[in-house]
């Protein structure tokens, strides 16, 4: 294999001859070999590396410290990277130590040579351009790297917003399916009183509509950037102009209002936005899940079960129970909640452990967070697509329900008091009869009375009507 | 011991003639002995729970719904109640099953009984004032103990942010006294580059305020009530007329500005809100164990650590070690943090289980969350009276460890390149000689440009100035 | 208020004349305000403190090091503790900084006042029995205290062990009564294939029966002392025989095989005997959080529900709705196994966080671990006594159940195929008929094979019968 | 692109002409993609898949269940599998929904196949060879899966505790490098008595080689099998003396000591001995951070930090600092361990919502365990390998803060008392002189007994020598 000699403090290393990468990064690599990948499974993460360098190199430019044709070439290697090229040369695991260091030292050494490229110098050439002297100039690791960290889970977050919008309106649209639905609503698993089917898929809508807010307001904590603190927050050796200048820039190339930290040095070490982002992550988990523990059960049967709706089978369930199916979709939504809230813990300990100036651990937690977007936003994909749209209910069964519920006396107690309620419902549990029956019989209310109050139409109630919009 | 005998659906129970309380809160201080304590321990809760069985009662006396009388003595209650009277009648257990039913049902009784006292009823005459047909009338344990536990929060929370306003300030008063002394900044626990300590102090206070403001939003996801939506939402029994009325009389008594929530039904089951809270009460409680660790840190010694400050002494460190002073105040702060981290896994998974119409952990969401507010309370006010304002700089030995730091090496990387400037700092290393001595001999810089680059007041940059004002 | 003045490194104290806890238990409670509690809520360590204090003043009685009369006087004191006097005298929060030496101190000073008192001496006159040159000598918080939570725990984990003894058998019971109750199993909720209602509760006692083999291996590791070696597991100051002998002693006192352990440095700081406990706790939890969920499952409805089992009516289930029974007993033992894994966190953290020679947050550990135990077998206790033992099936609906499952299909694969039979399981589910019929009428099988086959007794199998014996 | 047609519940299905694997991989492969990878990542779980289907068709040849040349087929094919082919077509996403079901598919389909083709037989042609009527013959997903997950964890253990042994070697080494280092033992980050830094390396070789005990004790939990249990545990469909030979089979191929679990249903539902092992993984991770802090605390510097040690440099450290070198090796182990207690809690969640007969999220629970394992093993052998032999002491360094400690003065209180010592203490650290001077000034002791009780070398102590053996 062709290679060329780099050199570092540690001393001598070749490097493949056709590599982009250099000897900071190859020794990455042989120091972290954690998880078997690389940070290419996370494009957005390249894509918003190139962003800021193309900022910063754009901002050195105007501010006279890089040369044009240097500027230039640095700047157009960032927007192929951008463009979806030189991924596979990002090859630095995520799970690394130096606080980063590895990542931002891979960008450097990849814009370099495919600048010097760009200029008709070889590979290594650092005379010329050199990947810390000129990319990384005005740069430290400290505010390159949480930066675009911050611009990556800001792109997939908007991602997921997206995601979990189709998913509201899956809901929405099958809640105005079963809007004429009665069904028994229940508190602590056990029979309590009428509702809709529609009322019941509303709540999923409303739920998951409302974390999509939350998402937006963790969004903007995430785009304050300490681009220009450098090293520590300081901005040692860095241009009083600088600071203003690449974040204005940053803002133009992603599209995304980046602005400057209040106080630079407290955003180089602080990881509060990533918790928050992390904490609201957890919550659409535990909504999801939750939404999925009870569309399992409602749907669980077809004999033994609640049967009050059918989940479509999108594959064979078993492999020894002919034509069983299974809510296979809901399961694999319910695993990675698990894992994000999993995720969340891990972002907490690393968030956590931070000292003094600098977090070391943000590769771990830019690892597990968009691990837990991409995830999330794929398991909403998978629920909105092949399991809401074909759900359908069993309507003759969740009337029957109705008919027959005991709760039905819960409507009485208004007018014959707590106690005789309590005592009819018991009679009629312990018979099998009806309430209606029981209580005309009994002499508590006429019949007439008894219609109009336990018609369980007017028993839904004035409660809000779905808030959420079809679109 | 005198008893009068109450009944329920399991039967006949004797009750302490002296109670205020009933046969449902007996029931239940017997099926849940779980804690050894009652709900009394927080105060909060118990005001809470008054505030809306006042507004409940008021409402339902506008709407002519409650005679005038009775309305009357359940609003005297709740008043002394709310004064602080009364709340050892509060025994259940905060751990218990049924969803607060039993909270719910034991506010009832003791409402119930001390109204008739108030009207010159004995103790269980409930066919003049029933504790449900009465007390809780349009009401259900799902609206009202929801309603009551989020009320309870606010003002635990409000009373953590004033907390977390005095630490700020006194880091704040701590930063403006250190902001002439100079130090070694860290990065991954290495000296990396000049600062001032009192940036470093400005830092702790920036962070805290940030979290300040996300207490106050979670707030404000708190004060959306779901009163008037009975069992699950739909709000049967209730009077059309009830959750708008109710609510706005909770506001007026409880000068929070509740507001209805848009959807009773997902209002009723949805613990998003607590999940919320929790993930900034876990937000919190990473930045002060953060802080603390950096001052168990920086404060080690006295021979043999870092030995940057001095925390006032303020008990003696050992039982062997004579004249030992330990960082126990940043301690114990750091255990109240590791318990919130713990309670808010606890919420999360008591939400995650959450079924169908309604979330029956919401006991242990509740009891959770006023812990870590109340604790992290604790914790902030012990650290800003008892720690932060007695700290002392040791300035000799910071200006010293700026003097002799290799870190210093960084300002020159600009003027002489990147691998320069690494060969030149490992020969500081490995000679113990100052930085500017060897940069003079080696020619690369004159003497005084090295005078006016090292200068480490330079250093410390144009990062923005500390932003939180001392108060 | 009488006072007495006592003495430390912070300057002179006013000390309540009567108390008797001194200097360093007064600072530590002015510095410690955090739960409103104190360490005499876990009376399982203040004995265990004793036991260690009696130990060490044996062992340095025998070794001369502590006069004859000065040990009897202490002896005598600890012996009162260990016999429940005296525990209103500990009064410093458990959570608290300093990593137990508040604990320690606070023992070290009630002993030595009452031993004065023994020995006709007013409270305060250290000059004859001192709380740390006597009642401490030789020792360190950082063995005493240690030792006195893991013996602690060992305690309360042997009372843990003896409820869930009492659950598995409550649960074995109810295995032999429903022995021959024929039911539909489930997987992934959806109707699988016959068992016995039987066999069901025979799992819960099997889990719970091994969970207590976990128990005891943790409780052998929480043996291992580190007695002896005092500060930082060095044993300066210690006489070379103390450690074996106050070991020997502490096991004769206490009554459990304590053992030193090997290295004691290692001991000293090593907080892996509590994570192993916490972890176990937790599996502990997870197990009979999942048995209450299937209890709440399988009792669900009346009406609407799975209907399989009831549970015992403990308490009226709801302030709105007449007669709703809840599963309340199971819920609360959700809500202790949601806490107990949010503790498992906190003593994870708290571990984690352990610095170089020692873990200053073992009090938090212990506090966490102790509510844990305690908590469980107050859940367990109840569960145990308040519902398992009141459980009905019924029968008739569980027969219907089998009669008309589809699931039955599976015993006809080996015969005609998984192809034949998922065509077979989808028409017997379109049409409502039962599987015999069908596969009778398609000439699969005679009707004599299917009655062979198809016989639910035949399939409940020839799995291991239940290994649990009721004793 | 060349397909073939297979038909399951769904409907007919395009298959790749050439791939093993068939209709229930490709709905598998549609419905779950969720972490962009396959299960073939995880070579352990495949090998295990293949031993376990090798045993169950040695079994059913045995018992006249399969013809012969079927068997031979599927066991030559399983073979193969196990030598590490075929790898590539175990095509389904890890996280998936179906309890496992679709992973058992892929193998059943896969072996089919590739057995097909080693008699002579195109790829579909399952009259002859049928992936669930010979492939799965007497086996359900549920017990194939979980003993394959099992099998797969054992194997993954066994290496992570290979791994631990090299590193507990690693340190033990060191450690007698270091035994004749004299320092300064911290608690709570404060100065306390002189120790070895051989002592601290020998605390950290003992640590580690505790964990490797915990694993073997959860290896053993891993090694009960269900395998026989079929679908629910009652062994449907199961020949009787299947489990029996099966499981002898699955010991023999696989060289671990499987044995049949006690009770077949409770072992196909309890995830049990997967939340042992997490918590034993999770215990690793502590220790291993905890350690990782201490290196990284000790080699701070190198000029304003403790400066005890210094780790070999293995890369630049910064890309603005020149020179820089940090502590990556432990930070990426401190980032694993966090991974790893985040998994915990993904695995804890996983066990909980297990429901009845089985749990549905084994998947995720396998994913979760196998990269902890994974993860955990690179780690150690980073830090064993680029990280502890290279560690150097700063023995000058150290010797002077024991010289200089105030912490001596401990030695000197059973002499003189506590009180007269904390004196002392405060003065040495008020004036800077040495504890034995002033003591000698004073006339406390002589100054041969203070060069006698405050020779550093005495106090090191009696506490057990290095117990760990190099090997």
């Amino acid at each position: 294999m062709a290679v060329r000699i780099e050199h570092d403090l540690v001393g001598d290393k070749e490097i493949p001859a056709d590599a982009y990468y250099g000897v900071h990064t190859v020794r990455a690599v042989e120091n972290f070999a954690i998880t078997g990948a690389t940070i290419a499974q996370f494009p957005d993460l390249i894509t918003a590396l190139a962003a800021v360098k193309q900022a910063a190199a754009r901002a050195n430019r105007d501010l006279g410290l890089l040369p044009p044709d240097i500027a230039e070439a640095i700047i157009d290697t960032c927007e192929e990277i951008r463009a979806g090229h030189l991924h596979e040369q990002f090859v630095v695991d995520p799970i690394q130590g130096g606080a980063g260091t590895s990542t931002n030292m891979n960008a450097n050494e990849v814009i370099a040579n495919r600048a010097l490229e760009h200029l008709g110098h070889p590979r290594g050439f650092y005379e010329m351009i050199h990947p810390l002297d000129h990319v990384n100039l005005g740069q430290s690791t400290n505010d390159v790297y949480p930066t675009a960290v911050r611009l990556a889970l800001v792109t997939a977050l908007r991602r997921l917003g997206d995601s979990l919008g189709a998913l509201t309106t899956a809901f929405a649209e099958k809640a105005a399916e079963f809007s004429d639905v009665l069904k028994i609503g229940r508190t602590q698993l056990q029979d309590a009183v009428p509702m809709t089917l529609g009322q019941e898929f509303t709540t999923y809508a409303v739920m998951i509509e409302e974390d999509r807010r939350r998402l937006s307001e963790a969004a903007a904590l995430l785009l304050e950037s300490n681009l220009g603190g450098t090293a520590i927050g300081t901005g040692i050796n860095g241009h009083p102009r600088y600071a203003e200048l690449a974040c204005a820039y940053l803002a133009e190339i992603s599209g995304e209002p980046v602005r400057p930290a209040g106080d630079f040095i407290e955003a180089t070490q602080d990881c509060g936005a990533f918790v928050q982002l992390s904490g609201v992550l957890k919550r659409v988990a535990v909504k999801l899940s939750k939404t999925c523990n009870d569309l399992r059960l409602t749907s669980s049967g077809p004999t033994a079960g609640l049967g009050e709706i059918n989940l479509p089978p999108v594959q064979a369930g078993s492999s020894i129970m002919p034509g069983k199916v299974n809510p296979v979709i809901p399961e694999v939504v319910n695993q990675v909640a698990f894992e994000v809230i999993g995720n969340d813990l891990t972002v907490t300990m690393a968030a956590e452990a931070g000292q003094l100036q600098l977090n070391a651990f943000e590769p771990v937690i830019a690892y597990s967070l968009l691990r837990s977007l991409t995830h999330l936003r794929a398991a909403s994909d998978t629920l909105a697509t092949r399991c809401i749209p074909g759900i359908t209910a069993n309507r003759a069964h969740l009337h029957d329900t109705v008919h027959r519920s005991v709760g039905l006396v819960t409507a009485l107690a208004p007018h014959i008091g707590y106690a005789a309620s309590t005592t009819l419902a018991r009679r009629a549990l312990a018979t099998g009869r009806l309430v209606k029956d029981l209580a005309a019989e009994a002499g508590l209310l006429t019949p007439e009375q008894l219609e109009v109050i336990l018609r369980p139409e007017n028993l839904t109630g004035h409660s809000a009507p779905p808030s959420v919009a079809v679109r």
